[in-house]
């Protein structure tokens, strides 16, 4: 099956085309509507980047498609089976990948106030495709689908209650794409089915997750309303006394979105160290910079206790799995979440594994598996893409 | 020797006065400053309520010093050898019981941006007394001090670094006497030195706070820079992502402080279920509510996962105290606290034991003891009172 697979973000378009689930060539558009954007085409040699002039998502896609077509990656647009869109926020309607329809469309725009940077970027995308390719399936696969199977105690704040209805206040999180597919992957890799399995996902990247997979099925997750909630990350702080917000603003003279924009811009390994980068914040710390060790130490510290959490919410844990390129790479901070942990969970860390970035890096007499595995959030919105085209072809 | 513990409120005042460390009486004067006030006197027989005109904070202590020379529980003021103070916030310039001093008064008046509501309050108590009793020591014990041991990684949080030098934003915890109180009391019961066990203490009124107790010592707690963090409590949310302010200010048109009140007084078991004593929480969930229920599933959920965070963090835990109101009394929440935590950290309840409230409710072949203990921040406050009486004296 023909899928291409669209991130649309706010300023960037990332485009991925697949062949029965083999990736074929990705396109990567950045900076648009800027003077000068970037168009990155990655077929067959090494990437190739140039500067080109886009000015809107729409200039993009047909731009994008213009290429995919010179380059003879795809003959015809006509020919795709369908179009598979990540788009951030599903709120509690969707739970599942959906075909897009004139009523999807409508929902997504109505939770635009959840995801106000992310949900009008995708839904663009969605639209400019719909106005040009009317036939052609689109289906979106939503971020937060995957944790749609939380329970209400742990999806519902304690806050007052009618927020949930009036606001849509509750816990959505994130991410979903990648902790289900790394689930899967550990599935396999455990030799054991998804649904007997109790796992720790952590997605380590700039932005950052842990997910409770009890049963193969979500049912916590530590990314929230927004995806500030959690884990520290690259520039966003993560859980934080929520008063610290009136509290800047009353001493320090700032507005609301002053401090949100701090939180979510300027918090995390950057605010403590000043870089959001992983490597960097490393490489100083061996250099005995004493701020990139707190920024280290934290960043560790705050995944071990969603380990210790997550671990008391399943009630037994079968494997904890890291992806997500500091996940994926940074051994350091999986030793760091790790350390101390052989007492009480039986946990432990196989060094010389870790070190090489192994597929599984636990002890032999390790209780629980540990596994880093390379996430894959395109292959995963083309399989569930493929699985909607097939249902609702079978539905015609 | 005798000591008078005063806990000054923002429109009360509870003493508490101890000779011997034995608890000789207790007068509460609320609602001061209010039309009508009432005073309360526990001495000898059961406790007497009545109404009494009480302008502010002097005339309370002018007051409560006459009772108590009327009712020659003290025959006068002379004799006392300190009077103790509950001091809400410390900051970080306390981490130790002090003697008042001028210089004490300035610094716990320069935190009062840190506790707007409580500081003041207790300054009153205690300038009032200085300026009656200029000879009488006054001895200081913070809420935060015990906690100030924590390690930078637990104390800071994931935000611009100078905010710290800036603004003072960090976390201090709180409840730091009954944390405490209750570590000392299970030292005793586990028949083991404090500086050799690890504990996670969880102080549950209607405000609520865990602490990591590692070999003695507070390492980390749930509460931050104010008490609103962590924990579900009566009618605070603790724990919520910091970007629904934002979103609420946005959504429904509220202001931060309106945000920041709706958090503090109206979320929380409140929040979900309309009343913050949980007593009526539990008896609606067993008359079939299912708010209630899902109250109580949250608040529980909530203490699990604080109890498996600070496992991780601690790495072997040779008890867990339940204290406070509800800590010590509901049954309900204990057991669901620690329910599927049997295989994971060998904590098992003997429902039996726990029904009772028992001083210890794990099974015999808990791994982790199980301790309900009455928390006794008043006969905390005496003890340090008195050590700080005794190294003064020694300096004079």
């Amino acid at each position: 099956m023909k899928i291409l697979v669209l991130n649309s973000g706010s300023s960037s378009l990332k485009c991925q085309y697949f062949v029965n689930e083999k990736s074929i060539a990705s396109v990567t558009i950045e900076r648009i509507g800027e003077k000068e954007s970037y168009m990155t085409l990655h077929f067959k040699g090494p990437p190739v980047k140039h500067t080109i002039a886009v000015k809107d998502h729409h200039h993009a896609i047909v731009t994008l498609f213009e290429r995919l077509k010179n380059t003879r990656i795809i003959s015809d647009i006509g020919e795709l089976d369908a179009v598979g869109h990540r788009v951030v926020h599903g709120g509690p309607h969707f739970s599942q990948p959906v075909r897009i329809t004139g009523t999807v469309i409508e929902t997504i725009r109505s939770l635009i106030p959840l995801a106000p940077l992310h949900n009008p970027a995708n839904l663009e995308g969605i639209e400019v495709i719909a106005a040009l390719y009317p036939d052609l399936i689109q289906v979106a696969v939503f971020d937060t689908a995957f944790h749609q199977t939380m329970p209400d105690c742990t999806a519902y704040y304690p806050l007052p209650y009618h927020l949930f209805e009036s606001a849509s206040v509750r816990r959505y999180g994130f991410h979903g794409t990648s902790h289900a597919y790394v689930a899967k992957e550990a599935s396999k890799i455990l030799h054991k089915p998804l649904k007997e399995l109790n796992l720790i996902t952590l997605h380590l990247g700039n932005g950052a997750s842990a997910a409770a997979i009890k049963n193969g099925i979500s049912i916590d997750t530590s990314m929230g309303l927004t995806p500030l909630e959690g884990l520290m990350m690259g520039t966003r702080s993560g859980d934080i006394d929520p008063a610290i917000t009136p509290y800047l603003m009353h001493q320090l003279h700032m507005t609301a979105e002053e401090v949100d924009t701090m939180f979510n811009k300027e918090s995390g390994l950057k605010g403590i160290c000043g870089t959001n980068d992983m490597r960097e914040v490393i490489s100083h710390t061996e250099q005995g910079d004493e701020k990139s060790r707190l920024a280290v130490e934290m960043y560790a510290y705050r995944i071990k206790k969603y380990i210790g959490a997550y671990a008391a919410a399943l009630g037994r844990v079968d494997a904890i799995v890291f992806t997500g390129g500091i996940g994926e790479h940074a051994s350091k901070i999986r030793t760091l979440a790790c350390e101390g942990l052989e007492n009480i969970f039986g946990i432990s860390v196989d060094e010389g594994k870790n070190s090489l970035n192994d597929p599984a890096i636990q002890q032999k007499d390790s209780k629980v598996a540990l596994l880093v595995i390379t996430t894959n959030e395109e292959l995963e919105i083309t399989r569930q893409t493929q699985e909607v085209v097939i249902h609702s072809k079978g539905n015609l």
